[in-house]
């Protein structure tokens, strides 16, 4: 029997991807995780107010939810202090980039992202046939210079900077950002993404500039405010930039309690305020629990702690391995230049003994199968 | 200062959509309806089984969902009696006509659908540069030797059925349909969608067919599973086909709390078995309704009612806007031929009443307006 042809840029693409969540771990492994640190969700949980807003709205559940998305863009609006036509829903900051890849890169276009970022941001890139340039790390940190020298060099669809970054959970000062958001061309779409961003000490995040045509802020409810299970993400920006996004969103593809349940987290900041403080103690206790194994924790304006191993590549994976043996999810950078590092998320105190007492454990584990570097 | 430009098929897209929600009239209207008769909803809502595994799996919202959707997918495959690795899971069938127009109908490909059929196959064939083919309805029904007819003449990408029909409620039979499916050419995808398939009397449906690549059955949560609002839809078909979704897929796009209620709602059949008891009498009295007004209901195998308002567009649009400003939200086909009906959803015993009250009066004004055709 013939079968339909895959559209071209479709024909080219892998048939597996790289998205392997902890569930399909456990699967192969035949176990359940009994740390979760690997994900960067926030063990602390939604706002209870925001949990109740949800249950609240189950029983309307057999309704689409508003495909404008009003009440939630208006609360945002309000909380950034900027008009609610400058601000997009999305389902995550996952699909908010695949519309901007869409919208604004042409198939061979150049995206340009640092070797080892978002690999979600290099999926979409490469799902609608964009070329990927990829400038390499510098001191864990993104490379604004080479970025900013990339895109216009290429003169690039667009750029992504993570800031935050993840997965190295380093940053830049805003007014290192600025100087990098005016380095790059006006034509070239730069997309900043805040996921990590209530997170970030005071002095990372620049002012919210929505007269720039060029410049989309991606902030989540996955992170800080413990909504990743409800997918919702949202973007600010220049009005028409932030209009073009009504061109080829699933417009009722945001669900009805995600917008209900962000807009309650969005109204709490005391939740907001305990979630911060338990993520800094925890990525304090990670850090210490690294450094009593001989490891070196990296400084981290995030919700995880990356972790230099201080050996190769196959060290730290070996690590990773044997934390899951022990029933420690876990991840690692895996980009040259990145990949002698381990990234755990912040945990619950249980989690954390639990990463106490198996870390050292892997560390002996994985010295007895190998040789010293 | 100047901007990006838009990626050539993005640009040449319309700026703004036509897809209104219910709450967006209401914001114009400046007043909430008291009917949501027009969405095709299920006033029934989901079970009681659902909602309350929704409510239990609110605890671990703070998680991402499964990218691999294994347990929700199990259990489908289970009840339809397929494999696993013939079901993938979208947020609504929405996300999945998006999904199978990206992976297989190319710029400038053909798609064929119906002259006024489900609008948002047609915004994803738009939105990815393909070209429309429109069959006219024939007999208030999409005319399936002719839908096969033009795939065959144009070689389609692709050929859109939906069977029960929306907006008309119409239907084919399973052998018909079979015919249909035989008819099309080997290397056309048919998007098979059966959103309203729980609610079809027996041998409407052909039985499940997991043998043939070209063949995507379309099934959803929104509509008898009352779970419009968590966005959960997913397509039944051959491994390969199936497979090809996985590479260009929003991997954690469907929302946990969606997977878990989805599970819960399948293995309710008691409730089910209310939902359709209590639809079929809706529809009974929408119909008697409709009749009482002079009006003809045309006869439906799904969760709505479409009724010939015998005469022209603008009169059954008067209609329409005259039930708005009585706060009966409903809907009407728009295109040619189709246009002269509206389409009633069912709705709780109350909203019946409002209707059976409404429905006279906005008659009676929209007569008042114009001279009798």
């Amino acid at each position: 029997m013939r079968r339909p042809s895959l559209a071209p840029i479709a024909a080219a693409l892998p048939q597996t991807v790289p998205f392997i969540g902890p569930e399909s771990l456990e699967r192969r492994l035949g176990q359940r995780f009994l740390a979760r640190l690997g994900a960067n969700e926030s063990p602390f949980g939604a706002a209870a107010s925001a949990t109740a807003a949800m249950a609240l709205a189950l029983a309307d559940g057999w309704k689409y939810g508003d495909p404008e998305n009003h009440d939630l863009r208006l609360a945002l609006a309000g909380h950034h202090g900027v008009a609610s036509d400058q601000i997009v829903i999305g389902e995550g900051i996952d699909g908010l980039l695949g519309l901007a890849v869409r919208l604004y890169a042409a198939p061979a276009q150049t995206v340009v992202t640092s070797l080892g970022a978002y690999p979600t941001l290099n999926y979409h890139a490469t799902g609608f046939g964009a070329r990927i340039v990829s400038v390499p790390y510098r001191d864990h940190a993104e490379d604004l210079l080479a970025l900013a020298a990339a895109a216009r060099r290429d003169n690039a669809a667009i750029v992504y900077l993570a800031n935050p970054d993840n997965p190295m959970g380093s940053w830049h000062s805003a007014s290192a950002v600025t100087q990098f958001i005016e380095a790059v061309p006006q034509t070239t779409l730069i997309l900043l993404d805040e996921a990590y961003g209530e997170f970030a000490p005071a002095g990372i995040m620049p002012p919210l500039d929505t007269s720039r045509p060029n410049l989309l802020r991606l902030r989540t409810f996955s992170k800080a405010h413990g909504l990743a299970g409800l997918r919702c993400g949202y973007a600010i920006g220049e009005r028409q930039t932030i209009a073009s996004f009504e061109r080829v969103r699933n417009h009722f593809g945001v669900n009805a309690l995600a917008q209900a349940g962000a807009i309650a987290a969005l109204a709490d900041a005391g939740h907001l305020g305990r979630v911060l403080r338990d993520t800094t103690a925890a990525k304090h206790r990670i850090a210490a629990i690294a450094s009593a194994s001989g490891l070196t924790p990296l400084p981290s304006a995030t919700n995880f702690v990356t972790i230099d191993c201080g050996r190769d590549a196959g060290f730290a994976q070996a690590i990773l391995v044997a934390l899951a043996d022990l029933r420690v999810f876990i991840r690692k950078p895996m980009a040259p230049g990145l990949d002698h590092c381990i990234r755990i998320s912040v945990g619950t105190a249980a989690e954390l003994d639990l990463l106490a007492s198996a870390l050292p454990q892997a560390i002996t584990a994985t010295a007895a199968l190998r040789p010293a570097g």
